[in-house]
């Protein structure tokens, strides 16, 4: 969809403009694939304020930019970089705004020093990645199947979920079903924790063997063109003791306050607090340790950031997680976590469309 | 292995006094990972040139960097690079030394304006890199058993390439069977390239079928304890036709010279020279268009670079790769890629120990 990637890419012509810019060279890899659609390892692009993209890529990736990108012009070199400042130079560019953000100290000196310094470098700031929060329809199309992958994989490996299992195990054929469901990758680490690990919110799967009597957390996400699903289910393997239901109970009541409260206008801060308050109400404050949620899209943490402190409200078409915890430390914990988009359209079940299709109850296997 | 770390951080801690710095920021996962042991995607360690280094890292890695790097200080923040830089200031640190390949603009401008800009910020350079090239015998254990993995997973998947069989599907079969042989992933992309898909080096796994008359090109590796195997095989699919057989002949012959001149103290100009010689002499120079190949350890591609123009020499205990190819656009190619360490000690075979061991003869399926 080539129109959909002229159209990002003059959204961001007007923000390297009103940033004082005569253009931008965007380095960053999934902004580069956000304003072009090429997925490469080493491409970036030359955003004049007024005028034609230039798209650099090495030989690898020139015949994939030259097919799919064929409204931006191609350089084709081994060193992208120097290339297309020398390009920009040559075309009467001056100030150059970078992506401070991702270019390392030492690219960043290569280029102030090419050719005697005919270019003024500025920091161009997160401009891309504001763009890329509000997502289109293409883009929720995708992070749809990226979730539906995921519940579908999760719904199919839950018999796995028994005694002698290990952590690891689980999570490798957990990872395959996800493969076999046609998804690119695991969206990331995926993690199992079990049992006491279960207090530990990033857990890397060990050779912890599930037991009767334990909370298991798991938290996967699969990735399809590009985009990244998210969740996170707590479930009980045998009949949960009091204090597990407990937990669970005030975790579910904090996710869906969360969920309710996720609205164009409100502010993250908000949305954090509605879930927050209630797991403080209960007792547990200090047992919540990270924020309530993050964007999600080509990249699986991106913003907003959605949490105590942070600034900025939620818009429309703004894909997030919600995903509060209870941790109790040598004893065990309880994340729930969906994906949702952010609508201004409210549906029956609330004002957001929930991407996470797996229930919130408790499953106890 | 803490006494491993150590001895490295002492090696470096001396690079750094050697560099006129007071202590060292070091900010490259791979590189903390190697000075400390721990694995973590958010770990930086600052390294005095006298004293004893300090890890800091986000809580949910407190636990195995209390238990996995006893022997260093430990620093449990949410934001890391700020919270080191603060406590060499309070220390007295002046000069400090900061990693340019992998800080962004944007982080060291943060740390140069923190609390009024009391570091003397300088780059360090390849420091840790450098000292990570030179392996010692347990990182060439793990080298090897990660190749091993690769190979047997090789083996035993070869009866998937068959006429009717996708790029894709053999490349996720090929996945599977390196982490069912316990590798902790794939240690890059692997690459399956069939037919006129052979002449693209990196070509991503496709919806082509193979077919008889192909040459296909399989790229591939495990990862194990961190570290990367890397293997190309080209095998044919039926009776290759005279001008497969030919090529293949050339870069057999070509990777066979490689190997043979990858000693200690050969240039790795002239060992790219060796085998990329075979290729022009047989008239394919233009053919073979990227380097003879590379270091590998924690990263899959780390120092020497081993290529036309590049500088320095080989050592003994560096891990490389000797992969040259040959690609006819249009057409097909062929790439055949072993993993080698170079060896001081000369064994039957030639000077390097050989890690990849599935035969470099053309296998006809």
């Amino acid at each position: 969809m080539p129109e959909i990637h002229a159209a990002r890419r003059a959204a961001a012509r007007r923000q390297v403009a009103a940033a004082g810019a005569d253009a931008a060279l965007i380095t960053s890899g999934v902004n580069v694939r956000y304003l072009t659609g090429l997925a490469s390892s080493n491409a970036a692009l030359l955003l004049p304020s007024d005028g034609q993209a230039v798209l650099a890529t090495d030989s690898r990736y020139a015949g994939t930019a030259a097919r799919e990108c064929a409204d931006t012009e191609l350089v084709v070199a081994s060193v992208i970089e120097p290339a297309l400042a020398r390009l920009a130079m040559a075309r009467g560019i001056g100030r150059l705004a970078f992506e401070a953000q991702e270019m390392t100290v030492e690219r960043h000196q290569a280029l102030a020093q090419l050719d005697g310094g005919g270019l003024d470098l500025m920091p161009l700031g997160r401009v891309v990645e504001e763009l890329r929060m509000v997502k289109d329809e293409s883009e929720i199309a995708l992070l749809t199947r990226a979730c539906a992958i995921t519940a579908e994989a999760f719904s199919g490996v839950l018999d796995w979920l028994r005694p002698g299992v290990t952590e690891r195990a689980f999570a490798v054929t957990l990872d395959r079903a996800m493969i076999d469901l046609d998804a690119e990758a695991p969206a990331f680490g995926t993690i199992v924790a079990s049992g006491p690990n279960g207090a530990i919110p990033h857990h890397v799967p060990g050779d912890r063997e599930f037991a009767v009597g334990d909370l298991v957390t798991v938290d996967c996400g699969a990735r399809f063109g590009g985009y990244h699903a998210d969740m996170t289910r707590t479930v009980a393997i045998g009949e949960p003791a009091g204090w597990q239901r407990e937990i669970y109970q005030i975790v579910q009541a904090a996710q869906a306050a969360g969920v309710a409260s996720a609205r164009p206008g409100e502010a993250v801060a908000d949305v954090d607090a509605a879930a927050r308050e209630m797991i403080s109400g209960a007792g547990h404050g200090r047992h919540f340790s990270h924020g309530l949620g993050h964007g999600v899209g080509l990249e699986i943490h991106e913003a907003p950031s959605i949490g105590h402190g942070k600034t900025g409200t939620l818009q429309d078409r703004v894909p997030i997680t919600i995903e509060p915890g209870i941790y109790l430390p040598g004893a065990g914990g309880v994340r729930i976590e969906d994906t949702l988009v952010v609508r201004a359209g409210a549906g029956a079940a609330g004002p957001a469309q929930l991407l996470t299709t797996i229930t919130r109850e408790l499953l106890v296997l």
